[in-house]
């Protein structure tokens, strides 16, 4: 924030166009409530506003965060892991809509597409991971070419993708077990390769950290790794690829 | 390949121009040695050739493949991850340089730089990996802006470059211990930043665990993580990064 | 206990102005019940009484050392890591007062507030482990300045409170994901800092594991860690710190 | 052993042809030593006599229990995992041959080789477990068609043994790092699957858990898994496959 | 898929006798639906068609997948690891069998019973994944000698089975707790050996890590590990061993 | 078993006293039943009658097992880790005594107490796996000297029953959380020791590993430990210590 | 760093009493150095001047580091974890003492004491780390009643210092193996309590992981952990803690 | 210490008999050294005197604490985990005897063998742990039946000792790898047994945790496990259930 914004700031405040509450708000870039500092300023220095992390929240926290963001006129709000209830408080209260699958909650209008990424999904037991980053990607304005099914014990199912795969800007691999389809692919492509291991399996998966490994310890180079089942993260750095203009 | 260029290879062969040996290994895409079959197509499915891996290998094997490679007027290639003693086998029969920090070993020529990563080391003690990183980058035919020291401990430190991270295309993050820099950094950029978690610390940080976990669970979106230790792989996807265009 | 003690108390049985259960029980320092002994030492060794884990403990148990401990006298009385069932029947058959959120439950009055810890949370999510922690503070006569949601992803939330953390005495950091809070206050003040780690999180954040460890490695030294999810246990230690005159 | 066998033995020993010690040798099917009780009915019993593992053994150990299965006229004899140090003294004393990659020292004279398992291996640093299992096929009687360096980083190096896969009786895939050439070649083919994870890869591959768990998880179903950098009971069990007629 | 075999699909598309999408996907070897690609030359290639697993896919997803595959004339069709409520809608949708104990649902007709394997369980609590096992063999064309409840811990109950074991041609062994009885069982036998870890136990067990590791670590050779609770990845290598002939 | 047994077994079916099956179990040693073989010679072998492990096994193949033991007379029998609605459906099956804390099932008559053991309970929360070993030990004719809740924060409760300890001839110590009242025990007596860490505690108590770690590294010698909340394990180790004479 | 420092600062470079380098160094509050940036302010901030971490660097880069710091004026200054290499090259170049045990090397003059710390070590093994503590304390103007090999397998040994323990203002509890120490004073102090776990064991210690959990997990609240072997840390936050006033 | 013991320890130092040092040491039971302080009372309280533990111990240390309890004319001291060098310098200086494959130094006479343990050694890998148990028996005053090589690869060698095994007192089983042989004796005794693990094996036996879990989930009650090598602690153990009478 530069000298003349805090100026501005600070005359509408004497003008009364400004309540001293919400000019300490924007001279801070933080929005207080009761529970919670929402960071006003993460869009223009991170590019994207902030995310409310539904997991461990209640759900009338969610509210008052998400209605306190919406009343100060912020579109496109993603609440992430919202679980189905939390989901269904929403949509009654602000509309918006909620995929039960991913557990994304989404409020406002989607911004139009202009760039798009290659979404590549290893079993159709991984989708509502996959579906978490589609839907994000769709928030940050980013098409998909949505690949699904394509695990490595049918190999060929993947080499039909081949060309798809050599005009791909940005791939995202999301594979759970083994979470081989990320090795592979990387020797397929030239773009950048985001891995997103997932916690379906059973026994010595241990709840994703096998496919995690996996993923970490690619023989391929040209890849990186998010946390497991974290289809939003994956998203939001894709994002910021295509943006490396 | 496509047909035609399989025929000229093939002709190639028929006219003596080309032994049997090495037009069979041309339309294979690979070169067939002792103990090793050297990737050669992988410079035009996946941007840059294949790097050879030097731990857990034999010098004897390393020269072989670094010989044949070079034999067929491959030019800067590189070896990871090699021993003092193999690094100086190597300079000593086909010169190019050694680092012992790094244990990198590159031959031939480095490419003009063409583009510009920033590199952000948290410790001295995690030089070592961040020169892995430097040195591929530079392989890579990319320039960094390269700032050291700038762990959490002294937040200020880092405060005084976010100009220079505001301006970045992609931010590599090389940091051990705790690893808490890399979410610090998360909050200030709006590109794409890669974590890498280095083995140093003691005690509780269990050969780089800690730094491993603690940047997948980044509170701060829009990064994703390599191997502990791997500055060279945070190379090739900041070098793939930076060619999104 | 001394010499005189033991005879006043042996002389009051001897009177029968003690039964011989509670003379012993004195004299021992242990309140036997069917299945607990209570430690009557406590507050005078530890500077607090005992307090009941109510976690893998029955109902019927808590309410009989409850119980015991109130017919005593003993005032101020906490029960942690209560569930809602059992926070009810408490409420029903003793008063006090039972927060959902900490499953905490408090019986008596509290002391006046003689001290002041500043206890940092670092998001929304963690609250129910500061929760824990305030109350327990205010058990322990601690007010406390209670800082919500300052997580690392925007430094400048933390930043506007350099001032608070410069005039601290005692700071409790609470964070989960990756805690990388904890360095960071690290580097920003002078006083005895104390990390709680949290569950909060998913993946490889593995129920608090990777918080954890990240404290453990902090590169600010001057700070010590606390079980996962364990406010309360910071809360005695910074209640001991502030006592230290 | 039936009434018959032991009766001869019996009478051998009345008739001075075999000592007493030989005699309950044969018996109770052990040869008692020092610091050993070589399992005399091995190869009986499951198909080749006793190997001797040479880890965690001194060499004046393992010189008494191959000189005692020399004496007794035993051929083809091998002890894994020997030191350099422990393999020269063997050779030096019993003749027969140590291959210093592979740790492996063998005695005696191979049988003819009746029968042939595919052996992959998925890069050069995992050579030394591939010699191992190599040389133990070897002993066995079994010769392969041994395939180096084919991971999945290009995957066409792979696929330009679709034949040979496909003709195969037995495979086993030697692979360190992230291990997903299981996965892949487990979609190719009809036949037994036999992963050996390795410790090749460095970080997060903690000695071999990655590779292991992801073998252990593959999706491709038709494969098992031994023990990491284990190419010597790889090569047993792809034997007794091989004789399942 | 040789020429004559496109051009056949080629020509009947052109007749009108196929669909262009049907050509297609015969061409391609995949059937697409939905969420998934059916991988239809999966028998051809590796000797059994593709099985669903059930685990984190939806029902109306697994109902998808069977339908089509059941629409084009395929039988014999797995679904593991199936919940009780998807076990029932599929037998409702398309009868077929479902048993609850092993989560496994069988559709169409078993085939003959060609070959024997012998199954132990070394515990009534293990028979789920060993019935598992024994279905999915059943459902391979083998047949079983189901030996249950010989754990290690009266080991007269295993010997009463020596003749038996010494006859087998493969032998799968599935035991959770300490999984010992692997072990045991490979000094009894020459032909190969399949451990099934199992998540019997509690404690220690680590839901199956300590049976896993004890399997993985057997000092007696010849045998390999299929992952926890895996009674069907078990079944599938067995079925390839006995078809080496 | 001798021959004269044998024999006996044999005339007795001969003579139609015994049936074939029956007298074919007895001379194998195995009653075998529907999904279970039970150890008929386990008692004369080990010293007490096959125990039935509850847990992952039905409650019809509990009655099985139990009703068939109770047909051959068989008396005081156990079934440890009943859920509370198996133990309710054998209480009404074969009467016996169920209790719901240590989830044990006891059927027929105790024996008479021969012998005492010293039972010491670190907390309240405990006492359900304290409870399982005091039950066990009274099936196996043993007498408690049960001390509860005498964990090491205030060690002057354990310090009181140090002539207890001093008189003891086996001890076993149960805790939970960090499980150091078994060092602090150790070296306080001459006898043998055995722990049994539970899992009582949160976060990095990790399910009684942190527990189990501690009484596995005791600084005092002469202690041995069980399996994580294995009541019934230390109670059986117990008795057999006090039966060495 | 307020208005008037900064004039000052600027006014003297204008003067040519300061170089633009060295006043560009105050105001930023660093020190950039070719592989270091030394943090000018730490103690300013933080209490104590920036510390260095003698492991994972190089000699030549300590040497840089601390040279600066001496040139500068600084004193008492730390190089923990220094290889005994790395200690004599400093010695020699520095003077300054070395201490071998504890691998710490300090630079200048001792403040004078002005409080005192109880230190607790658990057993003559763990001297080393207590000896960093020790020291540490000592470069901080911390006097220590340093008390010996007072392990809980002989317990009168520490409660002969009951009273000791009782006076303390802090206590620093140093212990490996399974860390009971910790929980055991933390039953008889009312001072707060801090447990440093040694990596002193072996076997299922692993490395001190088996102190740490135990030290998390103790009954005793009141205390709070640092990483293991960091003795310097604990020193650290005692020295912080007798601060508070 | 009773009244009487302390008058006279008194009166005697007034006598000038005792030093009023040795005096106070003899009222403490504790003997006070540079860096230890030696429970001079744990024979009384405990049966056996204080053992030297010598792993990471500088050799000084222990020539000290030994020398002080030689000189007091202790006899029959044991130093465990002792290197070669410390070894050697301690049968140079108090002569006693080492022996290098069990790391144990013994001083003084042995007592006389008053008792018989039987000790089984899976392989001959184990036997330096084995050994280390064998002569701390002996140091106890407890001979050995000690039976070598006897691992469940080849069960008979187990069931020759089947006489053995029956007629003893106290079983001692030593085993790395997968530790099954603890669960088949488990099988065959009424004696109680104690499981030791060992480090022996490689790959997922992770430095005997396979070998500990194993052992901690034996399927067969009445033993306990010590830590991984712990031979030592075995043996104390069992000599304490010998005097069980």
């Amino acid at each position: 924030m530069n000298e003349s914004q805090v100026k501005k700031i600070i005359s509408d405040c004497l003008d009364g166009q400004l309540s001293l509450d919400e000019a300490s708000s924007q001279v801070l870039g933080v929005l207080k409530l009761g529970d919670a500092q929402v960071d006003l300023d993460r869009k223009d220095r991170c590019g994207f506003q902030e995310v409310i992390y539904g997991k461990s929240k209640t759900i009338p926290q969610v509210v008052e965060i998400l209605g306190a963001m919406a009343q100060r006129g912020l579109d496109n709000i993603l609440v992430t892991k919202a679980s189905a209830q939390m989901g269904q408080v929403l949509v009654e209260k602000f509309s918006g809509s909620y995929d039960i699958a991913s557990q994304l909650y989404h409020y406002g209008s989607y911004p139009p597409a202009v760039d798009q990424a290659t979404l590549l999904c290893a079993g159709t037991s991984d989708l509502p991971i996959a579906q978490e980053c589609f839907l994000t990607l769709k928030a940050l304005g980013i098409s998909c070419n949505f690949i699904k099914d394509v695990g490595v014990a049918g190999i060929h199912r993947l080499l039909n993708y081949q060309d798809d795969l050599a005009r791909s800007k940005v791939v995202i691999v999301i594979a759970g077990m083994e979470g081989a389809l990320l090795s592979v692919v990387g020797g397929l492509v030239k773009c950048p390769l985001i891995g997103v291991p997932t916690s379906v399996g059973y026994g010595a998966s241990f709840q994703g950290l096998a496919a995690l490994l996996s993923m970490l310890n690619s023989c391929a180079a040209g890849s990186a790794v998010v946390n497991i089942d974290n289809g939003f993260g994956a998203a939001v750095l894709a994002s910021r690829i295509l943006q490396v203009h």
